[in-house]
């Protein structure tokens, strides 16, 4: 990016800094990743990806096929809990990842979906772009997967679309949901009680449609009325839309 | 899809149908297609995809390497004016695509971006599926790519995001860009100077990122006050956020 003076080595040659790439992974379907994110993950020195407190990364996991022995491998664990992570762990990461780039190797950083809608290393880049190079490459979104697991549009001709997280306290749901022509309720979890309250009040619960894990195998797709409330994971998101035929 | 009855040869067995996959190729970047889009694009016996009246399909262009001599193409050729298109093409593709798969082949549709989120081949899925095996595979869309572009989040933690046609009336356009948290505006092409207004009336204007083309070596990122109303393509978004730093 603009503005970087860079250091020198000790022969006064600008020192050669790595790039962050941060890349969206898709869905999670292996077969959901473009041709672009497998050619720089094949490239790259380090592979960087959320992981939970202890077990698996599931981005790493989308991608596991196109990682070799040779690429140092870092995890930045985070706390399974609901609520916004510790910025200790962002600014922890962000640092071990600035120690990379600055020894001349470039990083990928893997993200769930596309890296910049909703995603879980928008504070990174915002930490490291100032000093670094970073480019981000596109993803497809989990929004994408849902409309093309529920076989029906997320948006069409001159409909607004309007991305809620279900996180939302229950009136800004409502508010939110009652002015939408169409809309993708994201971050369900534990808060899809609340969501069915909300789209009963709307008389919106007949048109809305429940999409868990999409794209993979386990992906289930039902009406949102056929759903247990206290089943829903989080990787869940419910499209509903007000237009008839399209 | 469930529901059929299959047609049987004259022996008494049933016939086999081709598929129809609608196949979300990304923004423009030849590199941003799916490893799915392209096994498929290189199996099917046939490749159909939007053409201006003259000239070439953008959407071919993007995958042209994965289409080989052997598959039959179908270009379904859309006037190129502001405006739905005559319900007579949609009618007139859809029937040509059905009489591809009662044959027995396989017809990847493509659509720019991702097929789901304002694509222009939703109302051809909507008349074949109920008589058609129909797969959707979702692509990278324009919106993750001016993203991407833009190095920008298009939404994060608990914001809602709102995506805008910019074909919509003024006073629509300026209610629902009030309300958003974050927004992107789509659909931009003449319709820039009446958005320019509406974003300067809710001093927004300061917060609006311009995105031309994303994606394509002739990509272009400028602050929107830089950019010439009369000039911009329908293939360019604004991007607003209201959100302070992330």
């Amino acid at each position: 990016m603009a503005g970087l003076s860079p250091a020198m080595t000790m022969h006064g040659e600008p020192m050669v800094r790595g790039t962050l790439y941060g890349i969206g992974v898709g869905p999670g379907d292996p077969e959901l990743v473009t041709l672009k994110a497998v050619r720089l993950l094949r490239a790259v020195a380090v592979v960087a990806y959320p992981a939970p407190d202890r077990g698996e990364s599931f981005a790493r996991a989308i991608v596991a096929e196109w990682i070799g022995p040779h690429q140092r491998e870092i995890a930045i664990r985070f706390p399974m809990r609901p609520g916004a992570p510790p910025v200790a762990i962002y600014e922890a990461a962000a640092d071990r990842l600035a120690g990379e780039l600055e020894a001349g190797r470039d990083v990928a950083l893997l993200c769930q979906g596309d890296a910049m809608l909703y995603g879980s290393f928008i504070p990174i880049f915002a930490r490291l772009a100032p000093h670094h190079r970073v480019e981000i490459v596109p993803g497809v979104s989990s929004l994408a997967a849902c409309g093309a697991a529920a076989g029906q549009p997320l948006a069409t001709r001159d409909e607004t679309l309007t991305v809620v997280p279900a996180t939302l306290p229950e009136a800004d749901l409502r508010r939110r949901l009652a002015a939408a022509d169409a809309a993708a309720v994201i971050k369900i979890g534990r808060h899809l009680g609340k969501l069915r309250r909300v789209l009963d009040r709307l008389d919106l619960a007949g048109a809305a449609v429940y999409v868990e894990r999409a794209s993979l195998p386990v992906q289930r797709v039902a009406p949102l009325a056929a759903v247990d409330p206290e089943a829903a994971p989080y990787f869940s998101m419910v499209l509903v839309r007000r237009g008839g035929p399209f």
